[in-house]
């Protein structure tokens, strides 16, 4: 079967979830990564390619969903995934850009480490 | 003895990491009051009537100092609380906006539940 997942709604969303949500490494460069691509797309989970069991990325992706980051759709055989970004920028518009400077930083001091 | 406690330099500020600060609603609360207050003044940690025990409110404000969010002096017979206002927006300059709408709201709110 597939269908959304269920996700709080807009007026439901809360800060502190959504720092608690971001203080695991993993989940904040998965929500960074999907700041960074700047579109709507949907990608799999697997396509981030965390170094951890599949147990581990459903409960890092379920984390996520739960504090209204992302939309995230059951397929059956695939989960995609969908930052939820008009929602987010409506609640709190300066939690994108804030996550954006950060990812790029990381991608600046990325590039320098690697020169 | 008094004295300014350890604290990250600035180069050393990790976002992950006051995001986990930011996490527990206490904390969080503690740092909304100190952004709203918008003056550089210190606060002594009582000042926040947190109720909780003293051991976990050091262990609070331990963990934002380690963070990176506030310093913490001790007097001895008190302990004083700036929040690290310039390291924080020249650092992240997203991040102080983000907190002080969120404590915006929640004052917005406290205003519209008390009407």
């Amino acid at each position: 079967m597939t269908g959304e997942r269920d996700q709080p709604d807009v007026a439901d969303l809360d800060l502190g979830r959504i720092f608690a949500a971001l203080a695991e490494p993993m989940r904040l460069k998965v929500i960074m990564e999907l700041i960074r691509e700047n579109v709507s797309g949907e990608r799999s989970c697997a396509s981030f390619c965390l170094p951890v069991a599949k147990s581990t990325l459903t409960h890092h992706f379920r984390v996520l969903r739960e504090a209204g980051l992302i939309s995230d759709t059951d397929y059956g055989n695939r989960r995609g995934v969908v930052l939820r970004r008009e929602d987010l920028a409506s609640r709190f518009p300066s939690l994108l850009q804030l996550l954006d400077d950060e990812a790029w930083s990381r991608h600046q001091l990325g590039a320098r480490l690697d020169a």
